[in-house]
């Protein structure tokens, strides 16, 4: 048995999603049909996590077990040669019987992306909210840094589920870092774009990036909904605390459209250090 | 009567080129069909180039002459309004009666980008055409050159019809630049992209970048073909003389996929300089 992790990238405009949907067409579900003709066998494809409808990924991971003997750069070519050109397989590695793209998570980072222009243009609309009316940058900066820490979540995210599982771990999130800035400063902010080959948004967007532990669902694009609450003046950063204690979803700001969102990278611990630790 | 100037872009993806064509959807058709709502009139609106199918805009101008009293703010908010978010008017003016984006053009501006990842992000794909295999960049360059000048293009364009216009004017075009370069040299290379809002290639790319007063109908698509099948090894930079005097277009390159190809921008005559020069 091989445990083969895929780290993917995808346009979501045109899917309903990571997860199978009957009826629908879905990542996860394109992903699973092309597998079972190249294995010859049904496989479980597992993603770090589960985005929603309309959402991208530049680096989501994914794995599954196989009895397959294609390598890995066998599965990677013949993926993007059967797959649409809108799920593209950047990395094909052969993982440890252990190793589970949800479950070793780490960390994963999400960018949300506002362009900020009085027009969007055309090779922009799918990926960017469009918001051109005045907003604070340096009131929404200051209230993205109060999203960092562990925290109860239940004023930022949808009234049930969570991004990457069933378990009821309750509302409870670590967030590492959470920081608004300008479309031109994300490279220096994230090392890892280059490798991935981004077009690099210009000055004219306005990027909130989150990384922490895990997600609820609608999260970030609740909390970055929040932001432009701030922004507009109608919520203040010291609002922000007091949210937070509400426990009430009503309360914050709105979830914003899907296609601003997109999964960056997840993290893994270090194989090495795993190792390390095992013995 | 007024006569008003629009610069606009969009992803030719799902478009049959500018032209008016009967059952295709066209770039020319849907704007028409905006402005006939709006400006309750039948009008003509004139192109600076006729991008064939797939090809791309980021700064086309085109002209129409409408009876309507919209002001040029007006016809802008409301065109983006009703065309679809693959058309972006980025900006209208009211110019003088003489004005017609075809004909009173000095020079276009097209690039033509190759993505050169071994993986095609699915941000990408309709934007460039994907070429991961060995090419010589030095030789590329320096054979770009030597399509600057005033010359006979039949070897490299398609057996009729000329992008701009229905007139004979035989096959010699002028170039005033040709240039291959890395995709994240492009800012340097055209100070226009900051303004357009354009995502920024990254080094992945390489981009071929023409600026001439007129173009013969695939022409730049061909050009990049030949410098392609040098960069391969198959023509010399040296053979690409001998392919002009040859005037026979099946010894050059290909014409390269739609995709890759997209109209940067449109030069024309200071209107301050054309008033003096007439009084």
């Amino acid at each position: 048995m091989h445990n083969i992790k895929l780290t993917l990238a995808y346009d979501g405009t045109d899917f309903h999603g990571w997860q199978i949907q009957p009826g629908q067409s879905t990542i996860q579900q394109a992903i699973t049909d092309v597998l079972a003709k190249l294995a010859q066998e049904r496989l479980a494809v597992h993603a770090a996590g589960r985005t929603d409808s309309g959402v991208h990924a530049l680096g989501q991971v994914a794995s599954f077990k196989t009895h397959s003997e294609m390598t890995p750069l066998e599965f990677q070519r013949a993926l993007n040669a059967l797959l649409p050109p809108a799920i593209r397989i950047l990395a094909c590695d052969e993982v440890g019987p252990d190793f589970h793209a949800r479950w070793n998570a780490q960390a994963k980072t999400y960018i949300y992306r506002i362009y900020r222009g009085r027009v969007v243009p055309p090779f922009v609309w799918r990926y960017a909210l469009h918001d051109p009316f005045q907003l604070d940058f340096d009131a929404m900066r200051e209230a993205a840094l109060l999203f960092e820490g562990e925290r109860d979540f239940t004023s930022f995210a949808a009234s049930t589920g969570s991004e990457e599982d069933d378990r009821d771990r309750g509302a409870t999130r670590s967030i590492f870092q959470s920081e608004i800035f300008r479309g031109d400063d994300l490279s220096s902010k994230c090392a890892s774009l280059d490798s991935l080959g981004l077009a690099r948004p210009g000055p004219e967007e306005w990027i909130y990036l989150v990384r922490g532990r895990s997600f609820l669902r609608y999260m970030v694009r609740k909390i970055t909904g929040t932001l432009i609450d701030v922004g507009r003046g109608r919520l203040r950063p010291d609002d922000i605390p007091r949210l937070f204690e509400m426990r009430d979803r009503s309360r914050s700001g709105p979830t914003l459209a899907p296609q601003g969102l997109c999964l960056l990278s997840v993290e893994y611990p270090d194989p090495a250090d795993s190792l390390a630790r095992r013995s």
